[in-house]
């Protein structure tokens, strides 16, 4: 998860480096779909290292899609899509920070998922440390985010 | 798309056909999960040809869930995810009929997808065929609904 | 509940009844809330008789919303929120037919709420007859649609 | 909008008092509707005030209801109705902090609502105000919240 327009070139380098690491690990990946930002960074990493993509979109149909989406997934529900983001993945890896992406974060507090932060927004990290000691980690590299997700994943069996 | 627990054993048969055709078709299935009736059929039919299944969960989890699905997306939505199972599908097959599949066809129509109704549903058939001339088209067999199929996605390029 | 912009003449000026004798009830009127056919004769009707009116509405925001709502619920969500309109009514009258109140009958029905049927479409009242014995009910005339209603509830206490 | 089960006893205090301004202001209120914490602090706030309240829960039915709605919609959705809650109002007060509060203000700011936070919670405030400098105002009482939405409604005219 991560901005779309408002995306760094930062959080495109890292989202691009999380998909290739998500696909190498023959892991799934899900996004929010859209050509713009992490998103599209994302998908397209994954597709570098011939993974799955899953694109949850808020739109009715392929407008705006990214070209790196084997699953499009059409909800015509705006943001309201981004429950379902949170709620279809086992791990959230939040890549930069704005407000759609707080939204995914808040949510997957709520919804008990273990959440990665890996961003730069020192109060993003402040703010959502503080509503769970528990589900919120952050990761300084996407590397060191992937690790977090084993370790993690690990622990549940 | 089709009856949970209240699916026919001709339905669950159909359905299991027919996932496995769309498996060998190369097509990825798309149901809503659960493990009950032509849901369940149609995704066991597709793994049994090693086809890709994903499942639009009404569910925030995966109670419920049938085992032969690849991909969950889980919506916590209840019966509203129909209209995201029908946004997301290219073509629409309707195998038997209740109120929950009626809602499919119905949302499918609105949205402009072709529906292929695989039933012995006299009424439904009469009822959708007078709701939509072009796109309701009616299938006696599995492989007579994918034929159908094969031939709209034709005309499509 | 009823078409938008393909609704008859006579399914606009029933509604427009429909909406007055629920205001002289004293229920509250809630239908999708847009500015063409069913919904918005019903709410100008309900208006009319100093009744309450909510809108769910499928858009983000007013666009395209009937002059006559007083409470609009903004979704964002397309057709989905059709499942809202039926949940959150007591009863469903169904004024008129058409893709988008066929699913709205057929989710009513799935949810168990009794729907009421005003439309002179045959197949329509045949097929939703033989989906449920007991939650679809005919009625001529608005009169009689909400004499079905009085007695649903008076039934319910 | 604010916590539920997690709401402190100032929360609570803090959304009574702002539900029975927001009945003398006339204005109608929404919140989640639930019958915990700050949702129903703020619904019994308001008709003790003869105000109108709006309530848009996250199950199908009235289960856990709090008893001061007068409209209750019922969306079946979760914690997706969120962004409902959001579009459905002209200006979002939070009261309180936590993890379905935070999505809404994150909802709210995307989709470019005012929202006032009335809460002692500093890492919210500090977050929030980093990603909207224009739409995030801070209150310390009800009375000063009030007022920042009445200069608000002023301005749009």
């Amino acid at each position: 998860m991560g901005p779309g327009t408002g995306a760094s070139e930062t959080d495109c380098a890292n989202a691009y480096e999380l998909g290739k690491l998500i696909a190498q690990e023959g892991w799934v990946l899900l996004t929010g779909g859209k050509n713009v930002g992490v998103m599209d960074a994302a998908n397209t990493g994954a597709k570098a290292a011939n993974g799955l993509t899953v694109g949850i979109l808020p739109t009715a149909d392929a407008s705006g899609i990214s070209n790196a989406i084997d699953i499009p997934i059409f909800t015509d529900m705006g943001n309201a899509r981004n429950n379902i983001n949170v709620l279809s993945s086992e791990v959230v890896i939040a890549c930069g920070m704005g407000a759609g992406t707080a939204s995914e974060v808040a949510l997957a507090i709520k919804a008990n998922k273990p959440v990665v932060l890996l961003t730069d927004h020192p109060e993003g990290q402040r703010f959502f440390s503080s509503l769970s000691t528990t589900a919120v980690l952050l990761a300084e590299t996407p590397v060191a985010a992937i690790e977090i997700v084993k370790n993690f994943l690990k622990s549940q069996f």
